[in-house]
């Protein structure tokens, strides 16, 4: 972890160190997330080397965030009684220094989520805010996207990707074609991962759980933002070789995951600072 | 789509023409599905071409049912909040002219949901309405079912689903060793598939989305019920080849999803006017 | 089924006996169960021969809980709306003598569901209470866990296991590298499995859900909590030869248990009495 800290956001050594840290520590990240991608996060996250705990109730929720190592709020499929729990969650986390990520499914494109997404950054800044380009926009108050779908280039939301970040003093992750991450100082892009990651469901979902993985980890939230964009893109490489099709995409996946060393994400990663 | 519209529905090459068209138009399809199926749904949409989002909150449901090229209503686990959702859905897909799908999981086995189910159809009549035998037995008045399982067989329901077909001015897809898809005047089958298919959680409730999928491309409801049916056992014919179980055989059916071809489904569908 | 309770529950005669009972009679089980495994859940009780159904709704529940053959509840994600579905599953199971097992997921960790599960004990004594270490000395008002993973043995929750054994007259799972079953007099082990079995998410939780199958199939809730941890663990013993990683092992796993047969269980499995 000190080794993660003393580099900057764009050292392959850095991010690999941080891919160890989270290997030695195996950090417990509470997921309050969608329906759609409960097992499939759990799984990334296990797969990683990282402890999920589905913890979304408004009952325990607040407690849980006290003692977990960092929390995930995704709006895929809010409802009200879990939007309750991510109100909770997003007030515990900040009374007790839990990191938290913010993944705005659809802001933009629905207004309630949208309204909510609001309402959580404003009751405690995030370490990290995790989205494609129309979510960030969406997110930022600019055009909304159509549905979870990406409709704008990360291009075309960096400044409003670091008006987010200089507004709550967070990272921001735009997904894409080329991954960026920033905050109101530096643009860093990752340069790696596959078109079918696209096509499974819930990537873009583990992957913020996985940011809150790395947050919990590793102190500075642009290398935590790096790191865990790096791993999964890395491994989605070499998971496509030879897939015949999706589902063994997404299995090879989970695989590369289980054995990507820190070593292989060092040699592997196409990071640069734009 | 054209083409698709200018064949009967029973013409392999209409069959074909209705696979292109999804994958040309990639159509949004909104599910309000259950809790069991929603990442496999999805998975299944993404490997076949269409765009999934499953906004299922009754805050949401009924706006984006406006903008969905479809949407599709399954009735596994259903809840009061998921309820709400589903009637502001199908009231504001009516309200737009977007078509929507039935699946009634358990009709007649459970009387809340089929209940539900009445009210739903009464509030709008659906595009299609898909089940098992006895889940179209149940729903039409008739006996009901064992769960989420099927006792009767499909030849005794016929008359109860195209009784339904008229009553509706919809489709009914009566899912089955072998498939029938009837409207009031004609009775089409697909005999392709596999036993595995009643043994991986959720292919039915993938299939009724996927028929959603189809009406969002394709003008006619028993062209798209019919394909997205061919669709779906077609991959499975393939993907039962060299499976040496049930995990293997559902990674396979993503795969075969993946990179079907319509030309590929023309020739191995097995459909017939009965 | 004779054949397995005329023979004690240590013997692998009777344990292959049993699972002989489930292809045979394919129980259907009611799934109350959480979020994150729902999916999984099912696939693994369809690849071993039960039928699931996941019915958590509180105006079904209770109704459904007559008709089926067993009834899992499992606290991984409560909610409101589901606990009262339990609440109504459990007492409708006791007044028609259905079976029904309780996975306290975090008991002990988290207050609120620790209360929940201890009124359903309280509402009607389940068959069985499935958990790990950490999980049954939460329930037993012990030291309690970190989120869902397991901080304690096995050895040393033994005598927690077997007191709450003793105050409900049930049957207690104690999973871990060593799988226990306990009822207040006898003490049974189960020495198969794999290391990543804790690196899927939810094989604890459809172990829980295969013993609500294994109870409707046999009569004794030892041998069939004996019986439904022999089969997930030897076909895990299979699965893990050549996986490379998590993803393909899980896949693997709903591959060995479509193909599992009695026999293959007898001579695999490593049961003992303590």
């Amino acid at each position: 972890m000190s080794d993660a800290v003393s580099r900057p956001a764009g050292d392959p050594a850095g991010i690999a160190a941080a891919l160890q840290a989270v290997r030695r520590t195996a950090p417990l990240v509470q997921c309050l997330t969608n329906t759609v991608v409960t097992n499939w996060t759990a799984n990334v996250l296990l797969a990683t080397g990282v402890a999920p705990a589905m913890v979304d109730n408004p009952h325990e929720a607040g407690a849980f965030a006290r003692a977990a190592g960092a929390v995930l709020v995704n709006l895929g499929t809010p409802q009200d009684h879990t939007v309750a729990a991510m109100r909770a969650a997003v007030r515990e986390a900040a009374a007790a220094d839990t990191p938290w990520v913010l993944d705005p499914v659809a802001a933009g494109a629905l207004a309630w989520r949208t309204a909510v997404a609001g309402e959580l950054l404003d009751l405690a800044p995030p370490a990290i805010i995790r989205g494609n380009a129309s979510e960030i926009a969406g997110l930022a108050g600019g055009a909304g996207g159509r549905g979870v779908d990406s409709t704008s280039t990360p291009d075309q939301v960096l400044d409003l990707a670091q008006g987010l970040a200089q507004r709550y003093g967070c990272v921001v992750a735009v997904s894409g074609p080329i991954d960026h991450v920033v905050n109101a100082d530096s643009v860093l892009t990752v340069a790696n991962g596959h078109p079918w990651l696209t096509r499974v469901t819930g990537v873009g979902c583990a992957l913020g759980a996985l940011m809150a993985g790395f947050t919990a980890a590793v102190e500075d939230p642009l290398i935590a933002a790096t790191a865990a964009t790096a791993t999964l893109t890395v491994a989605a490489d070499r998971a496509a070789v030879g897939a015949p099709g999706l589902g063994s995409f997404a299995v090879a996946l989970l695989d590369e995951l289980t054995v990507l060393t820190p070593d292989d994400l060092h040699d592997a990663v196409r990071v640069a600072t734009a």
